[in-house]
Protein backbone atom coordinates (compact mmCIF):
# COMPACT_ATOMS: atom_id res chain seq x y z
CA UNK A 1 0.00 0.00 0.00
CA UNK A 2 1.09 3.37 -1.23
CA UNK A 3 0.77 5.90 1.35
CA UNK A 4 0.35 9.74 0.81
CA UNK A 5 0.75 11.31 3.95
CA UNK A 6 -1.90 14.68 3.45
CA UNK A 7 -1.42 16.80 6.83
CA UNK A 8 0.82 19.43 5.12
CA UNK A 9 -2.09 21.54 3.75
CA UNK A 10 -3.15 25.16 4.22
CA UNK A 11 -6.60 23.85 4.41
CA UNK A 12 -5.99 21.99 7.57
CA UNK A 13 -6.32 23.61 10.69
CA UNK A 14 -2.82 25.03 11.83
CA UNK A 15 -0.79 24.59 8.63
CA UNK A 16 -1.80 28.25 6.38
CA UNK A 17 -0.43 30.56 9.26
CA UNK A 18 2.91 27.75 9.60
CA UNK A 19 3.46 28.22 5.56
CA UNK A 20 2.91 32.32 5.71
CA UNK A 21 5.52 32.90 8.63
CA UNK A 22 8.27 30.08 6.34
CA UNK A 23 7.88 27.87 10.09
CA UNK A 24 10.86 25.43 9.00
CA UNK A 25 10.81 23.73 11.87
CA UNK A 26 7.12 23.38 12.36
CA UNK A 27 6.98 22.06 8.28
CA UNK A 28 10.25 19.99 8.94
CA UNK A 29 9.02 17.86 11.22
CA UNK A 30 5.41 17.63 10.23
CA UNK A 31 7.07 16.11 7.43
CA UNK A 32 9.43 13.71 9.32
CA UNK A 33 6.81 12.80 11.56
CA UNK A 34 5.19 11.53 8.11
CA UNK A 35 7.78 10.18 6.97
CA UNK A 36 8.60 8.01 10.00
CA UNK A 37 4.94 6.85 10.01
CA UNK A 38 5.11 5.19 7.06
CA UNK A 39 4.49 7.95 4.27
CA UNK A 40 5.64 6.67 0.71
CA UNK A 41 4.99 10.37 -0.29
CA UNK A 42 4.35 13.87 1.91
CA UNK A 43 1.72 15.78 -0.06
CA UNK A 44 2.48 19.55 0.30
CA UNK A 45 -0.61 21.92 -0.97
CA UNK A 46 -1.02 25.84 -0.26
CA UNK A 47 -3.58 26.19 -2.13
CA UNK A 48 -5.23 28.44 -0.33
CA UNK A 49 -2.64 30.96 -0.44
CA UNK A 50 -3.60 31.82 -3.75
CA UNK A 51 -1.68 35.20 -4.35
CA UNK A 52 1.57 33.34 -3.39
CA UNK A 53 1.05 29.45 -3.85
CA UNK A 54 3.52 29.64 -6.42
CA UNK A 55 6.42 30.79 -4.05
CA UNK A 56 5.01 29.18 -1.03
CA UNK A 57 4.77 25.57 -2.89
CA UNK A 58 8.21 25.72 -3.75
CA UNK A 59 9.67 26.60 -0.49
CA UNK A 60 7.44 23.53 0.72
CA UNK A 61 9.32 21.66 -1.61
CA UNK A 62 12.98 22.93 -0.54
CA UNK A 63 11.78 22.90 3.25
CA UNK A 64 10.51 19.29 3.38
CA UNK A 65 13.09 17.65 0.67
CA UNK A 66 15.65 18.86 3.32
CA UNK A 67 14.94 16.57 6.20
CA UNK A 68 12.92 13.55 3.64
CA UNK A 69 14.17 10.86 1.90
CA UNK A 70 10.72 10.04 0.42
CA UNK A 71 9.75 11.85 -2.85
CA UNK A 72 6.74 14.62 -2.70
CA UNK A 73 3.59 14.85 -4.15
CA UNK A 74 3.23 18.37 -5.42
CA UNK A 75 -0.46 19.14 -4.86
CA UNK A 76 -1.86 21.75 -7.06
CA UNK A 77 -4.03 22.62 -10.30
CA UNK A 78 -2.12 25.71 -10.94
CA UNK A 79 0.48 25.38 -14.00
CA UNK A 80 2.92 27.81 -12.97
CA UNK A 81 3.03 26.46 -9.40
CA UNK A 82 3.59 22.80 -10.06
CA UNK A 83 5.63 23.75 -12.67
CA UNK A 84 8.10 25.73 -10.12
CA UNK A 85 7.85 23.32 -7.64
CA UNK A 86 8.68 20.31 -10.18
CA UNK A 87 11.71 22.17 -11.10
CA UNK A 88 12.98 22.69 -7.09
CA UNK A 89 12.02 18.66 -6.67
CA UNK A 90 14.91 16.64 -6.38
CA UNK A 91 13.84 13.24 -7.90
CA UNK A 92 10.56 11.71 -9.43
CA UNK A 93 7.56 13.43 -7.63
CA UNK A 94 3.90 12.69 -8.03
CA UNK A 95 1.54 15.44 -9.24
CA UNK A 96 -2.13 15.98 -7.81
CA UNK A 97 -3.19 16.46 -10.40
CA UNK A 98 -4.32 16.38 -13.93
CA UNK A 99 -8.21 15.80 -15.65
CA UNK A 100 -9.45 14.81 -18.59
CA UNK A 101 -10.58 18.13 -18.85
CA UNK A 102 -8.84 19.51 -22.14
CA UNK A 103 -7.13 22.44 -21.99
CA UNK A 104 -6.03 21.33 -18.35
CA UNK A 105 -4.85 17.46 -19.49
CA UNK A 106 -2.92 19.29 -22.00
CA UNK A 107 -1.11 21.95 -20.44
CA UNK A 108 -0.46 19.41 -16.94
CA UNK A 109 1.17 16.41 -19.24
CA UNK A 110 3.47 18.80 -20.63
CA UNK A 111 4.84 20.05 -17.51
CA UNK A 112 4.65 16.45 -16.06
CA UNK A 113 6.76 14.71 -18.66
CA UNK A 114 9.10 18.06 -18.76
CA UNK A 115 9.90 16.78 -15.17
CA UNK A 116 9.67 13.06 -15.27
CA UNK A 117 7.00 12.89 -12.70
CA UNK A 118 4.02 10.57 -11.56
CA UNK A 119 0.74 11.63 -11.75
CA UNK A 120 -2.82 11.53 -9.97
CA UNK A 121 -5.44 11.45 -12.83
CA UNK A 122 -8.69 12.79 -11.44
CA UNK A 123 -11.70 11.02 -13.05
CA UNK A 124 -13.15 14.20 -14.43
CA UNK A 125 -13.80 15.99 -17.86
CA UNK A 126 -15.28 18.46 -19.38
CA UNK A 127 -18.75 17.21 -18.53
CA UNK A 128 -17.76 18.19 -14.73
CA UNK A 129 -17.62 15.79 -11.76
CA UNK A 130 -18.53 12.01 -11.84
CA UNK A 131 -21.83 10.78 -11.66
CA UNK A 132 -22.11 6.57 -11.22
CA UNK A 133 -19.81 3.73 -12.41
CA UNK A 134 -20.11 4.48 -16.15
CA UNK A 135 -18.79 7.91 -15.61
CA UNK A 136 -16.04 7.08 -13.41
CA UNK A 137 -14.71 4.38 -15.19
CA UNK A 138 -14.92 5.57 -18.90
CA UNK A 139 -12.88 8.91 -17.71
CA UNK A 140 -10.78 6.91 -15.88
CA UNK A 141 -9.40 4.12 -18.69
CA UNK A 142 -9.84 7.15 -20.94
CA UNK A 143 -7.16 9.02 -18.51
CA UNK A 144 -4.44 5.56 -18.78
CA UNK A 145 -5.24 5.45 -22.12
CA UNK A 146 -4.17 9.09 -23.15
CA UNK A 147 -1.38 9.03 -20.38
CA UNK A 148 0.16 5.86 -22.06
CA UNK A 149 -0.28 7.16 -25.77
CA UNK A 150 1.43 10.11 -24.89
CA UNK A 151 4.46 7.83 -23.70
CA UNK A 152 4.12 7.87 -19.92
CA UNK A 153 4.50 3.84 -17.69
CA UNK A 154 1.63 2.53 -16.47
CA UNK A 155 3.02 2.67 -13.14
CA UNK A 156 3.20 6.26 -13.04
CA UNK A 157 -0.48 6.56 -13.06
CA UNK A 158 -2.24 7.12 -9.83
CA UNK A 159 -6.27 6.87 -11.06
CA UNK A 160 -8.60 8.67 -8.36
CA UNK A 161 -11.61 7.99 -8.56
CA UNK A 162 -13.19 11.09 -6.78
CA UNK A 163 -14.85 10.70 -3.27
CA UNK A 164 -18.07 12.30 -2.98
CA UNK A 165 -20.39 12.60 0.60
CA UNK A 166 -22.00 9.42 1.40
CA UNK A 167 -24.14 11.92 3.28
CA UNK A 168 -25.67 12.61 -0.08
CA UNK A 169 -25.50 9.92 -2.15
CA UNK A 170 -26.08 6.49 -0.70
CA UNK A 171 -24.98 4.93 -3.67
CA UNK A 172 -22.05 6.78 -4.07
CA UNK A 173 -19.47 4.48 -2.07
CA UNK A 174 -20.65 1.31 -4.11
CA UNK A 175 -20.28 3.31 -7.33
CA UNK A 176 -16.43 4.65 -6.20
CA UNK A 177 -15.97 0.55 -5.28
CA UNK A 178 -17.07 -1.10 -8.81
CA UNK A 179 -15.37 1.84 -10.94
CA UNK A 180 -12.30 0.60 -8.84
CA UNK A 181 -12.94 -2.83 -9.46
CA UNK A 182 -13.67 -2.54 -13.64
CA UNK A 183 -10.59 -0.14 -13.84
CA UNK A 184 -7.85 -2.30 -11.82
CA UNK A 185 -9.72 -5.73 -13.81
CA UNK A 186 -8.49 -3.98 -17.24
CA UNK A 187 -5.26 -2.61 -16.08
CA UNK A 188 -3.89 -4.97 -13.73
CA UNK A 189 -0.27 -2.29 -13.48
CA UNK A 190 -2.14 1.01 -12.62
CA UNK A 191 -2.26 2.47 -9.63
CA UNK A 192 -5.80 3.46 -7.64
CA UNK A 193 -5.16 6.26 -5.12
CA UNK A 194 -7.90 8.68 -3.36
CA UNK A 195 -8.55 11.73 -0.82
CA UNK A 196 -11.02 9.62 1.23
CA UNK A 197 -11.95 12.17 3.82
CA UNK A 198 -14.73 13.40 1.42
CA UNK A 199 -16.68 10.14 1.65
CA UNK A 200 -17.43 11.41 5.56
CA UNK A 201 -17.91 14.69 4.90
CA UNK A 202 -21.58 16.29 7.27
CA UNK A 203 -21.40 13.01 9.20
CA UNK A 204 -20.46 12.22 13.01
CA UNK A 205 -17.27 9.92 13.61
CA UNK A 206 -15.71 10.85 10.40
CA UNK A 207 -12.39 8.67 10.76
CA UNK A 208 -14.15 5.74 11.42
CA UNK A 209 -16.12 5.92 7.97
CA UNK A 210 -12.56 7.22 6.10
CA UNK A 211 -11.02 4.13 7.80
CA UNK A 212 -13.40 1.44 6.74
CA UNK A 213 -13.83 2.86 3.55
CA UNK A 214 -10.08 2.76 2.63
CA UNK A 215 -10.35 -1.23 3.69
CA UNK A 216 -13.15 -1.91 1.68
CA UNK A 217 -12.04 0.07 -1.32
CA UNK A 218 -8.14 -1.98 -1.04
CA UNK A 219 -10.72 -5.08 -1.44
CA UNK A 220 -11.44 -3.76 -4.90
CA UNK A 221 -8.10 -3.19 -5.92
CA UNK A 222 -6.89 0.35 -4.31
CA UNK A 223 -3.43 0.35 -3.86
CA UNK A 224 -2.88 4.28 -2.35
CA UNK A 225 -4.66 6.48 -0.50
CA UNK A 226 -3.54 10.01 0.43
CA UNK A 227 -4.08 9.93 4.29
CA UNK A 228 -3.37 11.14 7.46
CA UNK A 229 -0.46 8.69 8.62
CA UNK A 230 -0.19 10.00 12.11
CA UNK A 231 -3.92 8.10 12.76
CA UNK A 232 -2.63 4.54 14.12
CA UNK A 233 -6.37 3.34 14.06
CA UNK A 234 -6.54 3.73 10.10
CA UNK A 235 -2.84 2.77 9.56
CA UNK A 236 -3.72 -0.66 11.52
CA UNK A 237 -6.21 -1.20 9.53
CA UNK A 238 -4.28 -0.93 6.02
CA UNK A 239 -1.31 -3.29 7.92
CA UNK A 240 -3.94 -5.50 8.33
CA UNK A 241 -5.77 -5.46 5.26
CA UNK A 242 -2.47 -5.75 3.36
CA UNK A 243 -1.57 -9.40 5.29
CA UNK A 244 -5.01 -10.62 4.45
CA UNK A 245 -4.51 -9.83 0.91
CA UNK A 246 -1.69 -11.59 0.31
CA UNK A 247 0.95 -8.63 0.31
CA UNK A 248 2.83 -9.58 3.25
CA UNK A 249 5.18 -12.67 3.07
CA UNK A 250 4.70 -14.89 6.22
CA UNK A 251 2.62 -12.34 8.15
CA UNK A 252 6.28 -10.89 8.87
CA UNK A 253 4.98 -6.79 8.47
CA UNK A 254 1.82 -7.72 10.73
CA UNK A 255 3.71 -9.45 13.53
CA UNK A 256 6.66 -6.60 13.52
CA UNK A 257 3.72 -4.10 13.64
CA UNK A 258 1.82 -6.18 16.59
CA UNK A 259 5.78 -6.05 18.10
CA UNK A 260 6.11 -2.11 17.09
CA UNK A 261 2.55 -1.93 19.57
CA UNK A 262 1.06 0.17 16.39
CA UNK A 263 -1.80 -2.63 16.51
CA UNK A 264 -2.73 -1.45 19.59
CA UNK A 265 -6.02 -0.03 18.47
CA UNK B 1 -25.92 -7.50 7.21
CA UNK B 2 -27.38 -10.83 8.87
CA UNK B 3 -25.82 -11.60 12.32
CA UNK B 4 -25.01 -14.73 13.53
CA UNK B 5 -23.72 -15.02 17.04
CA UNK B 6 -21.34 -17.37 17.45
CA UNK B 7 -21.20 -17.15 21.85
CA UNK B 8 -23.23 -20.27 22.95
CA UNK B 9 -20.55 -22.50 21.87
CA UNK B 10 -18.95 -25.45 24.01
CA UNK B 11 -15.44 -25.08 22.44
CA UNK B 12 -15.97 -21.44 23.94
CA UNK B 13 -14.09 -20.71 27.92
CA UNK B 14 -16.80 -21.14 30.17
CA UNK B 15 -19.79 -22.52 27.61
CA UNK B 16 -19.15 -26.28 28.44
CA UNK B 17 -19.85 -26.39 32.08
CA UNK B 18 -22.61 -24.11 32.22
CA UNK B 19 -24.71 -26.23 29.24
CA UNK B 20 -23.11 -29.31 31.46
CA UNK B 21 -24.74 -27.91 34.22
CA UNK B 22 -27.93 -26.82 32.49
CA UNK B 23 -27.34 -23.46 33.94
CA UNK B 24 -30.70 -21.71 32.21
CA UNK B 25 -30.13 -18.43 33.51
CA UNK B 26 -26.67 -18.60 31.84
CA UNK B 27 -27.75 -19.61 28.74
CA UNK B 28 -30.38 -17.03 28.90
CA UNK B 29 -28.72 -13.71 29.82
CA UNK B 30 -25.84 -14.45 26.49
CA UNK B 31 -28.58 -15.29 24.11
CA UNK B 32 -30.64 -12.23 25.03
CA UNK B 33 -27.29 -10.08 24.82
CA UNK B 34 -26.46 -10.97 21.78
CA UNK B 35 -29.72 -10.59 20.69
CA UNK B 36 -30.00 -6.86 22.12
CA UNK B 37 -26.82 -6.16 20.02
CA UNK B 38 -27.90 -6.67 16.87
CA UNK B 39 -27.63 -11.06 16.71
CA UNK B 40 -30.27 -12.40 13.72
CA UNK B 41 -29.55 -15.97 14.83
CA UNK B 42 -28.17 -17.23 17.56
CA UNK B 43 -26.05 -19.86 17.18
CA UNK B 44 -25.95 -23.21 19.85
CA UNK B 45 -23.26 -25.64 19.59
CA UNK B 46 -22.15 -28.54 22.06
CA UNK B 47 -20.16 -30.30 19.57
CA UNK B 48 -17.29 -31.44 22.96
CA UNK B 49 -19.80 -32.92 24.31
CA UNK B 50 -19.53 -36.02 22.61
CA UNK B 51 -21.60 -38.23 24.76
CA UNK B 52 -25.25 -36.14 25.23
CA UNK B 53 -24.71 -33.90 22.37
CA UNK B 54 -28.60 -35.16 21.34
CA UNK B 55 -29.40 -33.91 24.48
CA UNK B 56 -27.85 -30.98 25.17
CA UNK B 57 -28.53 -29.21 21.99
CA UNK B 58 -32.55 -30.33 22.81
CA UNK B 59 -32.07 -28.33 25.87
CA UNK B 60 -30.40 -25.41 24.17
CA UNK B 61 -33.10 -24.84 21.51
CA UNK B 62 -35.49 -25.05 24.58
CA UNK B 63 -33.71 -22.85 26.77
CA UNK B 64 -32.98 -20.25 24.14
CA UNK B 65 -35.86 -19.62 22.56
CA UNK B 66 -37.88 -19.16 25.65
CA UNK B 67 -36.17 -15.63 25.75
CA UNK B 68 -35.26 -14.84 22.38
CA UNK B 69 -37.46 -13.44 19.13
CA UNK B 70 -34.69 -14.41 16.75
CA UNK B 71 -34.34 -17.79 14.90
CA UNK B 72 -31.06 -19.83 16.03
CA UNK B 73 -28.91 -21.67 14.07
CA UNK B 74 -28.57 -25.41 14.58
CA UNK B 75 -24.90 -26.10 14.45
CA UNK B 76 -23.63 -30.19 14.24
CA UNK B 77 -22.50 -32.36 11.70
CA UNK B 78 -24.31 -35.22 13.43
CA UNK B 79 -27.66 -36.06 11.68
CA UNK B 80 -29.11 -37.13 15.03
CA UNK B 81 -28.64 -34.20 17.15
CA UNK B 82 -29.40 -31.57 14.04
CA UNK B 83 -33.08 -33.65 13.50
CA UNK B 84 -33.95 -33.50 17.63
CA UNK B 85 -32.94 -29.90 17.94
CA UNK B 86 -34.73 -28.78 14.85
CA UNK B 87 -37.68 -30.61 16.26
CA UNK B 88 -37.67 -28.66 19.12
CA UNK B 89 -37.61 -25.44 17.28
CA UNK B 90 -40.15 -23.28 16.37
CA UNK B 91 -40.07 -21.17 13.53
CA UNK B 92 -37.55 -21.17 10.37
CA UNK B 93 -33.90 -22.43 11.68
CA UNK B 94 -30.78 -21.95 10.24
CA UNK B 95 -28.59 -25.50 10.21
CA UNK B 96 -24.65 -25.40 10.01
CA UNK B 97 -24.35 -26.87 7.91
CA UNK B 98 -24.57 -29.00 4.90
CA UNK B 99 -21.23 -29.96 2.58
CA UNK B 100 -20.95 -31.42 -0.87
CA UNK B 101 -19.76 -34.65 0.61
CA UNK B 102 -22.16 -37.03 -1.24
CA UNK B 103 -23.40 -38.81 1.71
CA UNK B 104 -23.30 -36.29 3.98
CA UNK B 105 -25.28 -34.04 1.38
CA UNK B 106 -27.92 -36.79 0.69
CA UNK B 107 -28.57 -37.28 4.55
CA UNK B 108 -28.42 -33.69 6.06
CA UNK B 109 -30.69 -32.52 2.86
CA UNK B 110 -33.74 -34.92 3.69
CA UNK B 111 -33.42 -33.56 7.63
CA UNK B 112 -33.35 -29.93 6.73
CA UNK B 113 -36.14 -30.48 3.71
CA UNK B 114 -38.50 -32.19 6.58
CA UNK B 115 -38.43 -29.30 9.06
CA UNK B 116 -38.23 -26.53 6.35
CA UNK B 117 -34.72 -24.77 7.38
CA UNK B 118 -32.20 -22.67 5.85
CA UNK B 119 -28.72 -24.10 5.74
CA UNK B 120 -25.06 -23.54 5.70
CA UNK B 121 -23.51 -25.43 2.94
CA UNK B 122 -19.57 -25.43 3.56
CA UNK B 123 -17.45 -25.67 -0.26
CA UNK B 124 -15.60 -29.31 0.79
CA UNK B 125 -16.73 -31.89 -0.83
CA UNK B 126 -15.26 -35.77 -0.97
CA UNK B 127 -11.99 -34.19 -1.94
CA UNK B 128 -11.91 -32.63 1.41
CA UNK B 129 -11.04 -29.31 2.17
CA UNK B 130 -11.00 -26.55 -0.37
CA UNK B 131 -7.50 -25.00 -2.15
CA UNK B 132 -7.22 -22.19 -3.73
CA UNK B 133 -9.91 -19.98 -5.16
CA UNK B 134 -11.27 -22.58 -8.17
CA UNK B 135 -12.37 -25.36 -5.68
CA UNK B 136 -14.11 -23.23 -3.42
CA UNK B 137 -15.75 -21.51 -6.52
CA UNK B 138 -16.79 -24.87 -8.27
CA UNK B 139 -17.98 -26.64 -5.04
CA UNK B 140 -19.64 -23.37 -3.52
CA UNK B 141 -21.70 -23.21 -7.37
CA UNK B 142 -22.03 -27.34 -7.03
CA UNK B 143 -23.97 -27.02 -3.74
CA UNK B 144 -26.05 -24.39 -4.86
CA UNK B 145 -27.48 -25.95 -7.84
CA UNK B 146 -28.10 -29.26 -6.06
CA UNK B 147 -29.92 -27.29 -2.98
CA UNK B 148 -31.83 -25.71 -5.88
CA UNK B 149 -32.06 -28.21 -7.76
CA UNK B 150 -33.62 -30.20 -4.33
CA UNK B 151 -36.38 -27.46 -4.20
CA UNK B 152 -34.74 -25.36 -2.08
CA UNK B 153 -35.27 -21.73 -2.31
CA UNK B 154 -32.05 -19.60 -3.18
CA UNK B 155 -32.72 -17.22 0.10
CA UNK B 156 -32.52 -20.23 2.20
CA UNK B 157 -28.75 -20.92 1.26
CA UNK B 158 -25.83 -19.62 3.05
CA UNK B 159 -22.95 -20.29 1.47
CA UNK B 160 -19.51 -20.93 3.65
CA UNK B 161 -15.92 -20.17 2.01
CA UNK B 162 -14.24 -22.05 4.55
CA UNK B 163 -11.90 -19.57 6.43
CA UNK B 164 -8.21 -21.33 6.66
CA UNK B 165 -5.21 -19.43 8.82
CA UNK B 166 -3.42 -16.50 7.08
CA UNK B 167 -0.72 -17.43 9.00
CA UNK B 168 0.08 -20.83 7.47
CA UNK B 169 -0.91 -19.26 3.54
CA UNK B 170 -0.50 -15.48 2.91
CA UNK B 171 -2.53 -16.25 0.05
CA UNK B 172 -5.57 -17.54 1.34
CA UNK B 173 -7.40 -14.55 2.42
CA UNK B 174 -7.37 -13.96 -1.19
CA UNK B 175 -8.83 -16.63 -2.37
CA UNK B 176 -11.15 -17.15 -0.56
CA UNK B 177 -12.36 -13.01 -0.82
CA UNK B 178 -12.30 -14.22 -5.19
CA UNK B 179 -14.07 -16.92 -4.50
CA UNK B 180 -17.17 -14.72 -2.93
CA UNK B 181 -16.75 -12.53 -5.76
CA UNK B 182 -17.26 -14.98 -8.14
CA UNK B 183 -19.96 -17.04 -6.63
CA UNK B 184 -21.74 -13.70 -5.88
CA UNK B 185 -21.46 -12.28 -9.15
CA UNK B 186 -23.16 -15.78 -10.35
CA UNK B 187 -25.76 -16.15 -7.79
CA UNK B 188 -27.04 -12.41 -6.93
CA UNK B 189 -29.56 -13.82 -4.34
CA UNK B 190 -27.59 -16.65 -2.53
CA UNK B 191 -25.90 -15.66 0.61
CA UNK B 192 -22.52 -15.66 1.94
CA UNK B 193 -21.25 -16.13 5.67
CA UNK B 194 -18.81 -17.54 7.54
CA UNK B 195 -17.09 -18.40 10.76
CA UNK B 196 -14.27 -15.64 10.71
CA UNK B 197 -11.81 -16.30 13.42
CA UNK B 198 -9.99 -19.25 11.81
CA UNK B 199 -8.49 -16.41 9.46
CA UNK B 200 -6.82 -15.05 12.61
CA UNK B 201 -5.53 -18.81 13.93
CA UNK B 202 -2.01 -19.03 15.52
CA UNK B 203 -1.17 -15.06 15.21
CA UNK B 204 -1.54 -11.95 17.40
CA UNK B 205 -4.34 -9.50 17.77
CA UNK B 206 -6.72 -11.56 16.06
CA UNK B 207 -9.62 -9.43 16.55
CA UNK B 208 -8.09 -6.80 14.23
CA UNK B 209 -7.57 -9.43 11.87
CA UNK B 210 -11.06 -10.92 11.77
CA UNK B 211 -12.65 -7.35 11.81
CA UNK B 212 -10.73 -6.54 8.90
CA UNK B 213 -11.09 -9.80 7.56
CA UNK B 214 -15.16 -9.06 7.42
CA UNK B 215 -14.82 -5.26 5.91
CA UNK B 216 -12.69 -7.33 3.25
CA UNK B 217 -14.94 -9.78 2.66
CA UNK B 218 -18.12 -7.59 2.21
CA UNK B 219 -16.57 -5.42 -0.14
CA UNK B 220 -16.77 -8.86 -2.12
CA UNK B 221 -20.62 -9.18 -1.77
CA UNK B 222 -20.38 -11.64 1.50
CA UNK B 223 -23.68 -10.44 3.82
CA UNK B 224 -23.53 -12.41 6.54
CA UNK B 225 -20.93 -13.66 9.33
CA UNK B 226 -21.03 -15.89 12.32
CA UNK B 227 -19.17 -13.67 14.99
CA UNK B 228 -19.78 -12.21 18.46
CA UNK B 229 -21.98 -9.53 18.29
CA UNK B 230 -20.83 -8.40 21.78
CA UNK B 231 -17.35 -7.12 20.21
CA UNK B 232 -17.92 -3.46 19.54
CA UNK B 233 -15.17 -3.10 17.26
CA UNK B 234 -16.66 -5.74 15.06
CA UNK B 235 -19.78 -4.23 15.01
CA UNK B 236 -18.75 -0.59 14.54
CA UNK B 237 -16.98 -1.92 11.23
CA UNK B 238 -19.95 -3.66 9.90
CA UNK B 239 -22.27 -0.54 10.78
CA UNK B 240 -20.27 1.49 8.85
CA UNK B 241 -19.03 -1.05 5.63
CA UNK B 242 -22.72 -1.60 5.71
CA UNK B 243 -23.72 2.29 5.37
CA UNK B 244 -20.78 2.60 2.73
CA UNK B 245 -21.72 -0.17 0.91
CA UNK B 246 -25.26 1.39 -0.17
CA UNK B 247 -27.30 -0.23 1.92
CA UNK B 248 -28.27 2.57 4.75
CA UNK B 249 -30.96 4.87 3.12
CA UNK B 250 -30.38 8.12 4.36
CA UNK B 251 -27.48 6.79 6.46
CA UNK B 252 -29.51 6.58 9.59
CA UNK B 253 -28.49 3.59 10.68
CA UNK B 254 -25.43 5.14 10.76
CA UNK B 255 -26.71 7.95 12.45
CA UNK B 256 -28.55 6.38 15.32
CA UNK B 257 -25.62 4.48 15.93
CA UNK B 258 -23.60 7.43 16.77
CA UNK B 259 -26.62 8.91 18.89
CA UNK B 260 -26.28 5.63 20.91
CA UNK B 261 -22.50 5.29 21.40
CA UNK B 262 -21.87 2.72 19.37
CA UNK B 263 -19.57 3.48 17.49
CA UNK B 264 -16.94 5.25 20.03
CA UNK B 265 -14.43 2.66 18.97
Amino acid sequence: MIIVGELINTSREGIEPAVKDRDTEFIQDLAKKQEEAGADYIDVNCGTLIDEEQEALEWLVNTVQEVVDVPLCIDTPDPKAMDRALAAHDGKALVNSITAEEERFNETLEIIQKHDAQVVALVMDDGGMPDGIEDRTRVGKKLIEDLTDAGMDMDDIYVDPIIQPIGTDQEVGQHILEAIDEITSEYEDVHITCGLSNISHGLPQRKLLNRTFVTLAMAKGMDSAIIDPLDPKIMALITTANTLLGNDKHCSNYIQAVQNGELDV
